[in-house]
């Protein structure tokens, strides 16, 4: 078995990144696309607008019937016509013509302006315009809003109601997005049982089930809760033989006890193959990565705070790849409110909660629900370096997808 | 009717959130919750941990026993048990006696303290220690984490997987949000389609429809389009009717035409009652508000960038409030690109691009479907106000919910 061969992070994020997850693709209705991650490029089909179109009110003319107009001497054009917005117009402007026209219309062949009614004198069939309009006036072009083959949509890009209305405006009612990845969870642990059963003395309510179910739904995926492994083989493996027929990522969550990690190994090594037992880093040193029937298996901290910094280091990564929206991890900058210590040597992730742009470290233990709630993230104290200095800048990566 | 009475924006938000919606509560699975709002304050109903908990692999004991301990005189006490995780413990500790227990395990009657069992030498059925354990060494005090009766998540939390996961540590599985408000879109014009349908010549495709129905959902309620009213009464009259069924607010944005606007005014008022019909701003000037059964509708201008601006200053703050969410339009600080210039006395809102801390002007005007997606919020420029200068700070309200 592949126990504890430390390996740095760099090598654990270069195996997971060479599993192939593809998701796949579904087609789903624009008004159900909202929050879905597109999987392909979208050009737009037409221009927008799909002709030249009337942005006021009035009347439209040939711009060069009027370049002589002025208040001493006024153009006047003859109204042949109406064109009202969603009407294909069924009139050609010649010379010396003019068609009333409101806002949204399209114009008339021959008609490259159109003068705003207030600018106009009319009577009866005629207008009376006193000075020139320039071609485009009162006029947004066809194509000048979006034009035809535009790139609006980049594949990877996780849907916002900024993008369905973009793609409503080009007339797209149907789109490729993936199919949601879907994650099957595990928690471990005899003392462990889910919230809505009775707690009975020395048993404690899950946390990290919901906690992951719930992150990977933020992230895009399907997060499946599969149940609670007790401290037993038959019991582990029941579950992840049940994970890998429903998901495409299993992630077990370790329960309290060095036991019951040393269980985990042996099971996912029995059913498969670790490709990694142990990462140079802390929290996450005992963490395993394995294959089980072509399918990633992570085997994470059971400490909830631990088990979030893991998943957001080495699961979510492997996620956001597949859907290609690699390094979408969110971090900010911020300022260290007071010295932290580290160990030289250890490579470390500290729980923080951010204030505006300060990071104020959580030192509560990685154990207690409250430290978990608490994190907006975490910062690394390097390898080589045993304390960040209070004000220091740090990168501060975010619990939050 | 109550034309054109333009009134400050103050006056028309004190309209609008003198409306009474009540969404309604409803009870759902915990695992069904993440994004719901929580439509009570809702407090631990048991201590984490709920009882006294080993934090490492040792061995119980009384703190007093050892406290005699030494290199030179170490403390012998007999092991009388062990202790596992989930299991409720048989034994007590009396005198001189110890018990096995593993991490996460409930500690025995008797003990106060965990000796991690790198910390001990054992001999058949006694350990020896050589140091004092002060009471609480290795382990977590009942209540440590969260004590019972805390308030966990208040009344309007959006939930996210923190606090879902913190509800199922405290075992809490089926909980009270409030159901989702439903709003009914409708969007109007006789040259505006559906994305879907093919386009003839003179028409363009909706777009706030999806905007507006999409924006609504991230606000958490349920966007409901209704469907594209053309330019005549009966049309508007049949499709607000229909959205007064099926939804608890209306939200109505104009054609492009004028026509359109005086149209939609006549209508609401035959149906119901106007309350307010011009704001003193721009964009939003002809924007209308009233009463149709008891039930607000909105009238929003028709370029996109303006009617998502008046859905934002209106309408998103109606929904917040009946979510007890009053306030959370989100806002951000910034600074201004480049000098830009109002007209005195004209209360205008301008939409802006954020990159990083710098806010763009979109000055490419609001009919355009490019400067509604590029655009990531607005600002204010005041009615005593003519120019805001290049570097100036400026709030940005932000469209996204």
């Amino acid at each position: 078995m592949a126990f504890l061969k430390v390996v740095p992070l760099e090598k654990a994020l270069e195996v997971v990144l060479s599993f192939d997850i593809s998701p796949g693709v579904e087609e789903v209705e624009l008004e159900n696309a909202l929050g879905r991650i597109v999987a392909e490029d979208i050009f737009s089909p037409l221009d927008v607008p799909p002709f030249d179109r009337a942005t006021v009110d009035g009347y439209a003319v040939r711009a060069e019937d009027t370049f002589m107009a002025s208040e001493a001497s006024p153009v006047e054009l003859r109204i042949v016509g109406e064109i009202h917005a969603g009407e294909t117009p069924k009139i050609e402007l010649h010379k010396g013509e003019t068609a009333y026209i409101s806002t949204g219309a399209m114009l008339p062949n021959g008609a490259d302006a159109v003068i705003q009614f207030e600018d106009v004198e009319r009577f009866d069939d005629r207008i009376r315009i006193y000075k020139p309009a320039y071609p485009g006036l009162g006029v947004m072009k066809k194509g000048a809003d979006i034009e035809k083959g535009r790139l609006l949509v980049k594949k990877g890009t996780r849907l916002t109601f900024k993008e369905t209305a973009l793609l409503s405006a080009v007339g797209i009612s149907r789109i490729k997005v993936f199919r949601r990845i879907r994650v099957g969870i595990i928690s471990t642990g005899n003392e462990v049982i889910l919230p809505g059963s009775e707690l009975k003395p020395g048993q404690i309510y899950d946390i990290n089930g919901r906690a992951l179910a719930d992150a990977v739904r933020e992230l895009g995926g399907e997060g499946i809760f599969i149940g609670i492994a007790k401290d037993d083989r038959d019991s582990l493996k029941d579950l992840i033989r049940k994970a890998i027929m429903l998901s495409d990522i299993i992630v077990l969550s370790g329960g309290a006890s060095g036991g019951m990690r040393d269980l985990t190994a042996s099971v996912i090594e029995e059913l498969g193959e670790i490709k990694i037992h142990g990462i140079a880093i802390q929290p996450g040193k005992p963490t395993i990565i394995g294959l089980v029937e072509g399918k990633p298996i992570f085997g994470l901290p059971g400490y909830p705070t631990s088990c979030l910094t893991n998943f957001t280091l080495l699961v979510a990564p492997l996620i956001l790849k597949a859907y290609g929206r690699e390094g979408r991890i969110k971090k900010v900058r911020a300022r260290l409110k007071h010295k932290v210590f580290s160990v030289k040597g250890r490579r470390q992730f500290l729980p923080v909660k951010l204030q505006g742009d300060v990071a104020i470290p959580i030192l509560k233990g990685s154990g207690a629900v409250t430290s978990f709630v608490d994190a907006d993230g975490f910062i690394e104290i390097p390898e080589n370096v045993e304390s960040l200095e209070e004000g220091e800048e740090v990168e501060v990566t975010l619990f939050s997808f």
